[in-house]
């Protein structure tokens, strides 16, 4: 596909481009209140998630209006257990919950990877439904899960700040874990090549519990998972995104990607040191600072840009977008994201 | 006051030992059913938390049963905010609720360092309790909350993942945020000079939010009040811990503390290098490792302890015990840390 903006692919492959691309997790979302009116016509999250018009119009709208440099499908990571075979609910104001969860050898009897793609057909109408809405205008981004994210959830059954039962099965039971994550990383190949198939110009996964883990159970269960989706997925450039997972950036990039997304929690220069030329780097403004007086945006937001540098870089934030920021702080961020010059170019 | 075990006071304040000291966070607590049986007749965590007596029992009991080199005063962190004035509740499941948070200037106004001291007496009733009962068998570690993860629940009123109305302060209103943190700094150092003047015989800080700022925050909102309250107290040596604080430990490593906890998220080796020789470490296994075989327990610890070496060094896990834990596994790594042979010593 030719798009009228491709910045965000030139720097994903490492060309030079002529200012930074830029685009925000969870952009399309609560923060806007054309969403706010999709999700309500829609009834509910997962209504609106099964809903491959509402689904594709609400992944357009920040492209309209915050003029970012890229789509990202709206989706969520926990259709891949849906599509195993478990069922999830969500709870509004208290997260997913899984009825059931996998708790013994037994329950893995409940998944199968047979009809992962056709179950997923609903997302597959969204990426379609998106093609005439954004008209080239900027890429879209597929997206899934870390198996290892994927794990907690399905093991957990529910969000935590600790996954203890999750992480009780690495240490009870590592080679059931490394079944379920095997079949996760497999339903999660499937998925992102047909993503890419559907019309996605670039892919991320994102490990959001990669941070409950340390340096060596994240290179024993997460590490060799992500590696070999990168290394299934030639067909579209790859970014990986771990929350928390500073501790792991060294492991991140020997894997197959292209990109390393960092959160707020490292120095862009350490970011860049550690990571090496050979990525582009996404992040990493606090998210928090999109509460801060319109001054101090600007002035954080120049401090990372001068941190990452011109080059090999998309300015994102270090995690999603909060859900009460003022839009209007977040075009002063994206806006001075385009307009940023560097002193040494 | 002398000890028949001073193990754990001579390896904070840099001297050699003829082993490593071993202690666990939240070692009185849920995983014994001596605590729950205690608990029980309390009636609920802060009937226990309120009674001296039960309260010293609990303390103690980790001495009797699990063999540990000290002893950790059995209270919470947010008897602080208390203590100034802001009433909690403990919803059991849900963790702290502060039915009136922090929102404005105006609120500071609920807020007082006059009866700090008296209203902690219930806590040092307790020291003076613990002491005919521990028998200066180990020494006591008193304890209280960083200032920044105090300030987090007085503005949140309860738990969260991510604390965004405490962070939202921080940028909306850095010189409210600071003027309340200097008042937690205050009260805490009030606090902390009474537990050891009754018998503590060291402190821990416990800035178990850490990880929800980044480097530049937490320099700004976190550091200077760890700082003002490590210049301020010269009666004990202190321990400083934060969870998700791996970033930080340069800035940390600046302060006149004695001792420095690092969590699970990084390699030993790396966190004595990035911390240095002048300083003791205290940590860090995975506290899932205690679900595993108890072969796994023995090697995973023996990892451990060779990475940090025989010397400056406390033994411990790297957040605290979950309470689901097998107390033979506690047991086990307990005395593998107390029989561990290096190898180059």
């Amino acid at each position: 596909m030719n798009y009228s903006n491709d910045i965000i692919l030139r720097a994903a492959k490492g060309e030079e481009t002529e200012r930074v691309p830029v685009w925000l997790m969870r952009q399309a979302g609560r923060i806007l209140p054309e969403y706010r009116a999709t999700r309500a016509q829609a009834g509910s999250f997962k209504s609106l998630l099964k809903n491959p018009e509402l689904a594709a119009e609400v992944t357009v709208q920040p492209v309209d209006i915050l003029g970012v440099d890229a789509a990202i499908l709206f989706s969520d990571i926990l259709v891949i257990p849906e599509a195993l075979g478990l069922q999830y609910e969500m709870d509004e104001g208290k997260g997913p919950v899984f009825p059931k969860a996998i708790e013994s050898r037994n329950d893995l009897g409940m998944l199968s990877l047979a009809d992962v793609e056709s179950r997923l057909d609903y997302v597959f109408q969204t990426i379609r439904e998106i093609h005439p809405r954004l008209n080239q205008r900027v890429p879209l981004i597929g997206f899934a899960g870390a198996p290892w994210t994927i794990f907690c959830y399905m093991i957990e059954g529910k969000g935590s700040k600790t996954f203890q039962k999750a992480r009780e099965m690495t240490m009870r039971e590592p080679a059931l874990a490394k079944q379920l994550l095997d079949m996760i990383t497999d339903a999660t190949i499937i998925y992102l090549k047909r993503q890419i198939q559907e019309g996605c110009a670039m892919v991320q996964l994102f490990d959001s519990w990669a941070g409950v883990l340390g340096p060596s159970t994240y290179a024993e269960f997460s590490i060799p998972y992500l590696r070999k989706i990168c290394d299934a997925i030639h067909e579209a450039p790859i970014t990986l995104f771990g929350l928390g997972a500073s501790f792991a950036l060294e492991d991140l990039t020997t894997l197959n990607c292209n990109t390393i997304g960092v959160d707020w929690h490292i120095q862009p220069k350490v970011a860049r040191t550690r990571i090496g030329k050979d990525k582009t780097i996404q992040g990493n403004l606090d998210p928090a600072v999109l509460y801060a007086d319109v001054d101090v945006i600007r002035k954080e937001t120049a401090r990372m840009l001068d941190g990452f540098g011109p080059n090999r870089y998309i300015a994102n934030l270090g995690h999603g977008l909060y859900p009460d920021i003022n839009p209007n702080h977040v075009k002063i961020f994206i806006e001075t994201v385009k307009s940023h010059q560097f002193s040494h170019t």
